[in-house]
């Protein structure tokens, strides 16, 4: 059991609906959830689907104790049949999803949920929670990830996030698209995403001079030691003394780090200072409100780094600091068991859902390259020996007819009956499975600004349904 | 102890430092810490002060496991010494505080640490990271709870929090800044903040009408029942039968709640159908990506709301979703308990820290309104029955001679030798003492965009000696 996993993280009013369900007699009644996000932060074009692993924890091991309870019956609305639903809770539904680490697109389903109604109504709000918060934290290091071209990004941002669970699980996303460690201790404990880090300014200015507090860290540390040298002046007197110490220690294999200054001039003279010293091995980190942009710029620039250190910018994703999953009906059953699709109408076009049970091909070209995302109803078939049509689902004349490609089905059922059925990869699988998928994608998909718009399409008989939903509500 | 506090969420550097001030012999050097910020979220006037009770407990109750230390032994470089201190950690040092739901401005300490060094290093990443993240929130808060002008302002935002912590204390310190209650149920029951919430879009669909679906709801909860009127057509259907329902019933204190939509267009029409009706304590709530832009500008343009849920924009900051305290050396001891001030110097003027053991006055005017801080040595007394001089600490000329005045010491002592000293208040305290704080505030210091810049200055003498220590440091 996970401890930081909470029953009653929950918004409110999953239990006054909960307890209504119940006192109308339609708790039981077999529901279907999406979870899907309509906007990729950034204006990027795609994101990194991150958290499964603790949505399935969360629903796995839902108690609630009874202090829980009692402080629900204290409000005084809830009926005691609802309590007792609650004191005896287990899920006992099917969930499907994509697999953590996947590169994934606004619009399609990253998790399916089936259960009776009032439990799905229950897992919502933390489901939501954490897989928005590590989706965001993993696209954005993604992005950050990318522009470092294969230069060391390490993930710094602890102190600047929001909460503990965003330092501890913002460190585990950024590790699944890509970073090589984080400044987090107890991540890398529970989780094993290597922690590092030497010193602040304040050992440096605990020592009687910097040579000083160099020499004492070197001498404790002698292997691979990374001094900071911004504490007073950088090319002064903090590459000056890190070199001397280096030297007089023998070190030839460490690190100096710069938070602060222009970091593309620093480097480039520090990088000549180390060289000239015959320290060609000693590695130059840089940190200070590191982000895409910015390390683009200074490798563009030549600016001599060989690893970043990246804090405030990747741990809150400071430029678009929410990914926006939303949690929605797409279907219920009848008491045969039929399937009764749902839909959301809103004015804002881009808010109405898409209705039923379904699933997703995702399709590959003659060059292994992913290209679009098929969304069909959760019994059709797509045999790629076979020519196929697709279709632009807002500009239905964008059609396309595909005959070498490979088709590939997304989503993997996780629970069956309450049962975990899913083998969950460890962090390391995640990591590697995620950074060959994202290997997958056009580079024309992975632009910072205005990517290409990767094609997500309904296949022909679920556009058919939706289209006949819109027109129905309409009374058309 | 608070469960949600982890000992090991620490960066990886303060445990190097700790072990190499023991490997050093200057681990119970006792040493002088600041936590202060450098700028205001949203270029604000003022931010809120809060998590100082997470703080605290962190302090009290930090400990480590038995598995903790192993897995610090694992990685080979941390003596048997610093491995015990660990073993043994009490907190044994001093600190003081300004009370937490304070208004506080850039520049000026918050807290003070005073502890052995290896103590002192250990509390940075927890401290900031808390007081950040709180602080955060509280100060977003403010500025939506001030944008509301005294309507309800309830906090709806869990589901895009960043994390679990994100949601709970988000959701606390939103209720610090004057929010009315929050949807995020543990948040209630560990804090007393009021949980509220009715029905999602969900519940709507689950009937197989609008109608049904709202008379199954208000059945249920006769009292003050509120229904979501937006899956279909507002207008059109949802508020007609939510007046067919309400009148049905005989329900006339309740509301309905938009989600989507124009909220100014809507708010009014629906009035005018909800008084037309004779249902005119029917209150009218609304949601959708609101921030204190959007509320000003819909109250500006007379929309008819009662109460605002805000989401995204207010649990994560979202147009500056990151507070930037910091934690800087400023003092050490010598053997004979004589404090040595120590400064940071930085290219970047702004970054440059204030030195020394300080304390904070904060001066009232005749009218009551607070007008400036004055950041003093720890020893220095301000007589407010004398006259006195202040001055800009960058702009040395703009000097003001005070005769009418107060002066108020702002930070308190928490704990003394290591024991908690301080009666932690309860949430209710808090947040009436801050909203009866910001009411000290000054119109212009509150404006949302380009504030009057308040008041931080130094002592003559505590300006004196950071000047000094510039210059030689700069060798002049």
């Amino acid at each position: 059991m996970n401890p930081r996993n909470i029953p009653l993280l929950c918004d409110y009013y999953e239990y006054t609906m909960g307890n209504g369900y119940i006192d109308n007699g339609i708790a039981d009644r077999m529901v279907y959830f999406d979870i899907f996000f309509r906007r990729t932060p950034d204006k990027g074009g795609f994101a990194i689907f991150a958290g499964l692993e603790q949505f399935v924890e969360y629903i796995r091991d839902l108690r609630f104790s009874d202090s829980d309870i009692e402080f629900l019956r204290s409000k005084g609305i809830f009926c005691e049949e609802f309590l007792s639903f609650l004191k005896d809770f287990r899920f006992t539904g099917d969930i499907w999803a994509i697999p953590e680490g996947t590169p994934v697109f606004p619009g399609e389903p990253l998790v399916t949920i089936r259960a009776r109604a009032a439990e799905a109504q229950l897992l919502e709000t933390f489901s939501l929670l954490t897989l928005n918060h590590q989706s965001l934290i993993a696209t954005k290091a993604s992005r950050i990830v990318r522009a470092a071209e294969g230069r060391t990004v390490m993930e710094f941002g602890s102190r600047r996030a929001q909460g503990t669970d965003a330092a501890i699980y913002g460190a585990r996303a950024a590790y699944i698209a890509g970073c090589g460690g984080t400044a987090c201790t107890v991540t890398d404990k529970w989780y094993g995403v290597p922690a590092s880090g030497t010193m602040a300014h304040s050992w440096v200015q605990m020592f009687d001079s910097e040579y000083d507090a160099f020499k004492a860290f070197c001498s404790t540390y002698p292997k691979r030691p990374i001094v900071l040298v911004d504490t007073y002046d950088a090319l002064g007197s903090g590459v000056p003394n890190a070199i001397k110490v280096f030297r007089e220690l023998g070190i030839t294999e460490g690190g100096i780090r710069l938070d602060s200054g222009d970091l593309a001039f620093l480097t480039k003279k520090a990088r000549r200072m180390l060289d000239d010293a015959g320290l060609d091995r000693i590695r130059i980190t840089v940190s200070n409100s590191l982000d895409e942009w910015i390390i683009r710029d200074l490798i563009e620039q030549g600016a001599c780094i060989d690893a970043f250190g990246v804090g405030d910018n990747l741990i809150t994703s400071h430029s678009d600091p929410v990914f926006n999953g939303v949690y929605k009906l797409a279907a219920v059953e009848d008491d045969d068991g039929n399937i009764i699709p749902k839909i959301k109408i809103s004015e804002s076009v881009e808010k109405i859902t898409t209705p039923h049970f379904k699933k997703i091909y995702r399709l590959f070209d003659g060059d292994g390259k992913a290209f679009a995302d098929l969304i069909c109803l959760h019994d059709e078939v797509i045999d790629d020996s076979e020519p196929l049509t697709i279709f632009d689902p807002s500009a239905t004349w964008k059609k396309k007819t595909l005959t070498d490609f490979r088709a590939k089905e997304l989503m993997v059922q996780i629970f069956k009956d309450g049962e975990l059925v899913y083998d969950l990869p460890s962090l390391k699988e995640i990591r590697e499975y995620s950074l060959s998928q994202v290997d997958l994608l056009w580079d024309e998909v992975k632009r910072f600004s205005n990517p290409h718009a990767y094609y997500v399409d309904l296949s022909q008989k679920l556009w058919d349904i939706k289209q006949d939903m819109i027109r129905r509500s309409r009374g058309q």
